[in-house]
C-alpha cells in the first residue's frame, strides 16, 4: 500500500463531505491502491462516528452509501489518470457520479472499522463503472455500483 | 401537512442518523404525509450543514443518498402501516432497505433547502418500493428507487 492516499495525492483541496482532505468536518475517507492486486484493486478502512447510527446500532445505510461513493471515484479518477484520460479544461474533477447502486446485505459494525474494496468494472474515457463494497469481520455488508460520468462544465 | 413529522408519529426514540428524532448529532430529516395528495404523497425539507460539499460548493452526493433513504423509509413505513401491515415480533421497525438505486440528475444546493418527495410505487406485505426525488429551484436533482424488505430479526 503506498504511503499517501488517492485523495491526498490527487485531489489533496477537495473538501467533498466524504473524503475531501480539506474539508475540516467532513469524514476524511483515504483510499489507497493496495500494491500486491494486479487487478487494481483500490483499498481504505472507515472507522464511523457514533451518530452515524442506523437507528439499532450498526452503522447507517446513508453513510454506507457515502463511503461506497466516495471510495469508487477514487478508483475511477485513478484508474482514468493511469490510462492518461485527463480531466476537460474547466472542470474541477475528471469524473461526477451520475448514478449508484447500494444492495444492503447485512448489518455493519457502528463501532468497528469496516473494509473498502473497490475495482473498476468497465471503463472508457467518457464513462466509468466501479463496484465497490464495505466488508466487516469477514463478511460482505453491502455493495455499491457506481457510474462516472466525464465532467463537463455546464450551466446549472 | 400534518403538525407532527411521520419520524416524530411513528419512531419518536430512533437514534437514525438521518432521520432519527433522538440522535443528538444527527441531519433529523422530518417527513410528511403532504394532505393535499390523493397519492399518498410524502414531503420534506432539506437544509443542508456546511459540510455536506461535494467538493465544489454543492451538496455531497452520499448526503443526498442518505435523505432519499431516510425520506423513503418514512414513506414505506408510513404505507405499510396504513395498510395494517404490523412489523415482526422482535423487530425495531416493520421494514429494513433491501436496496437503493440513486441517479444525480443536477446539482443541487449547498446553502439553501431542497424539497424531497416520495411515493409508494409497489407494496406487499413483505416488500415495498418507493421513488423518492430530491429537488431545487424548480429542478429535479436526484432520484433515488429504494426497496424495503420486512425486518425478520436474526444473527448477524
Amino acid at each position: 500500500m503506498e504511503e499517501s492516499s488517492i485523495q491526498q495525492q490527487m485531489y489533496p483541496h477537495a473538501t467533498c463531505f466524504g473524503c475531501g482532505p480539506a474539508n475540516p468536518a467532513g469524514l476524511h475517507l483515504a483510499s489507497y491502491a493496495a500494491t500486491d492486486s494486479a487487478e487494481g484493486l483500490v483499498v481504505a478502512q472507515f472507522t464511523p462516528w457514533s451518530e452515524h447510527d442506523n437507528g439499532i446500532g450498526y452503522l447507517n445505510g446513508g453513510i454506507i452509501a457515502t463511503v461506497l461513493d466516495c471510495h469508487g471515484g477514487a478508483a475511477a479518477i485513478r484508474h482514468a489518470y493511469l490510462q492518461g484520460w485527463r480531466q476537460t479544461p474547466g472542470a474541477p474533477y475528471p469524473y461526477v457520479t451520475a448514478g449508484l447502486d447500494v444492495r444492503y446485505l447485512r448489518p455493519a459494525s457502528l463501532d468497528q472499522p469496516s473494509e473498502l474494496r473497490a475495482l473498476v468494472t468497465d471503463a472508457q474515457d467518457d464513462e466509468v463503472t466501479v463496484r465497490a463494497e464495505l466488508w466487516w469481520d469477514g463478511k460482505p455488508r453491502a455493495t455499491g455500483t457506481s457510474t462516472w460520468r466525464r465532467w463537463r462544465p455546464r450551466v446549472v
